[in-house]
């Protein structure tokens, strides 16, 4: 018998991606699944990992690589996945299986710590699921004597998994949440617009998760602003993180050549600026997604800001942009919510600075009606505007 | 001393708003403050709890009431609370503190459960938050010497709290975590599109969550359908459960007067048709969003249904309401995440059962294209068609 502390060689990785898309029906789930397997190859490839041929039964895959435990950490970052285990492989004899318990269970049992086996099992075998859990249970209660281990099925502090697949078994002790969701390219692109906030960032982050690639689109007022957009493009990065083997461009638009004039024609009210401002890039964007082939815009909007009437604000701006949906993903969402979903993603504090900063003014722009505001594009060539807003664009890759 | 099995008498109920409310500017705060506790009101006098004059200090609010257990549960549902505590009131007498500590203790520790002791203080005292935890600690210990209960200051079974404020102080052991958010009525009305599916009152909710007061509003197809829109109704009625004080009404808008033409228009195309449908519904939509002075649109759309393209689908039916921007609360979010909120909320499950009756067709639109759906329009009299549903506008009161 295989001494019970050397450490074990955890040789495969089980990915659970059931949840959304095994409801799905039978063609669009072949989609996803074929989507999701080009993903995670993609993440493995940039991570370096080397691994054997994708092995897809029983509704989920198994991935065979010396480095399991990295596996599951990359993995940890899939849209689509649902969870990971890092596994031993080995043959459904039961002997093996025992074996390979042993030194599972010996190597994570702490000093009297309890233990349950739990075992599942497709194919037809000598044995019983019940079996196994007594065999396995026995050999580690009387291979690790001296940590007095004890049986709890209720509570344990170790759950030791046995998953027999007809001639094979994986042992496994661990199983790590992944972030769920769809994978992400099964659904049309959006444009992401960044601004100096976290917030634009977790919006992004939520509609990639249900399967959008992100086109990432940063404004600024003066081209001079360098530090201010590198940080913006830091933070996209992060983004990008999430989707190997997806483009990770972002695009780059200036409101410099007319910002004089707006900030005169709103006679230095920095209320009627703001929305002067934000309908500007609500109509270049759009133009953009129609370029694009983008289905519509995303936007990280919710109530969190100081900002009296945001729904408000909401209305006189999206009535400039009317070919193509705005999407707020945070609207429904409190401060806390956001904050951990930011913290989930690695981007919270990444970009935060920038809040006080920026110069797109988070005010309340209560007492502005559309009127006033359609009145002082009147005597603006907006259209013009927007085409040389367009000229300015540039590319920048992350 | 009280002997230690006697039911301790709550009488206070602590209840606390810090969270989002807390960062608000000064005249934002008051005056969000100054709502909820309306709306704690509402709530107290709907389930005929009496109380006596609503207390606000140090950043809380306490409530005197001889049903503190109820309270708690009701104020659970009142958005804006961040957690509530049931508590003895006493006077900050150390020799009250602990009478009333070693009552509450008494009663809630069980056989050799281990406890903390925990004290916050604000102004001054004849003795130091340590001293509090010290003397009340040994006299718990004493008092319940038969249930040998241990302390242990990290991992407690029962925590036992102790808040000292000028002259009173109060005693408790549990707090109830409400749903945050901010105060009903904080923010603008929205109209929240109610039809057979959970999805579009978790939408609502959310928004509501976010201090928007919903106006319900449902489409229906034929008057005949009696039974779909009772449960629907019915459901709506499950959302005011969250917002008394606030018009329990509904409104029903029918598309009948022209159903057999749009029938005829869309070649029985039923994806054609339910474009047409759904781009109606928001024309109608807007313009009794504008007649109530709402600032938006709610939905429950996400990508949850099996309908290949959903973003093209809003992205074609969103052109049709230009004035009004349509919010999406849900779209960031997986089925798991929707049915875990339909459960807090209580509508798990409510009307679920009309997704497979309605007639809103839930089908892929791949392959329809904006012009598509204009030309068809342009053979029908649509806005003959919106004032026909504006028309059979009805109110029900629930």
């Amino acid at each position: 018998m295989v001494s019970s502390k050397s450490e074990p060689r955890f040789d495969t990785v089980i990915v659970r991606f059931g949840g959304e898309i095994g409801i799905k029906a039978a063609w669009t789930r072949r989609l996803y699944e074929r989507k999701l397997i080009g993903n995670i190859k993609a993440f493995l490839k940039q991570r370096g990992i080397e691994h054997e041929a994708l092995n897809r039964k029983f509704g989920r895959l198994y991935i065979r690589t010396a480095d399991a435990q990295e596996t599951c950490q990359v993995l940890n970052n899939v849209f689509g996945v649902s969870s990971v285990s890092p596994a031993i492989r080995t043959t459904s004899q039961l002997q093996d299986i025992i074996e390979n318990s042993v030194q599972v269970a010996g190597s994570a049992l702490k000093e009297k710590h309890t233990f349950a086996v739990r075992c599942r099992r497709v194919g037809s075998h000598p044995y019983t699921s019940q079996d196994v859990c007594r065999t396995v249970g026995q050999a580690v209660l009387d291979a690790d004597a001296k940590h007095r281990p004890r049986v709890d099925l209720n509570h344990p502090d170790l759950s030791l998994e046995v998953e027999v697949r007809e001639d094979e078994a994986y042992v496994f002790t661990e199983t790590l949440k992944g972030p769920g969701g769809l994978p992400l390219g099964t659904q049309p692109k959006v444009v992401g617009l960044l601004n100096g906030d976290v917030d634009s960032l977790v919006a992004c982050w939520m509609v990639m998760k249900r399967g959008c690639p992100i086109i990432p689109l940063h404004f600024i007022e003066h081209q001079q602003n360098k530090q201010s957009q590198r940080r913006v493009l830091e933070a996209a990065k992060t983004l990008f993180k999430w989707a190997p083997g997806f483009p990770a461009k972002a695009y780059v638009v200036s409101h410099e050549a007319y910002i004089a004039e707006i900030n005169k024609s709103s006679n230095s009210t920095r209320k009627l600026k703001s929305v002067l401002l934000r309908r500007l890039t609500y109509r270049v964007a759009e133009r953009l997604a129609e370029t694009w082939r983008a289905e519509g815009i995303v936007t990280g909007d919710s109530f969190q800001k100081p900002a009296g009437e945001k729904l408000h604000f909401f209305r006189i701006c999206d009535e400039a942009a009317t070919r193509l949906p705005i999407h707020r993903p945070l609207i429904g969402l409190d401060a806390p919510e956001i904050e951990e979903l930011a913290e989930r993603i690695g981007v919270s504090g990444k970009i935060s600075v920038e809040r006080k900063r920026q110069k797109v003014p988070r005010i309340s722009i209560r007492g502005i009606s559309l009127k006033t505001v359609k009145d002082a594009e009147a005597k603006l060539d907006v259209n013009k505007m927007v085409e040389l807003s367009l000229e300015s664009l540039r590319t920048v890759s992350l």
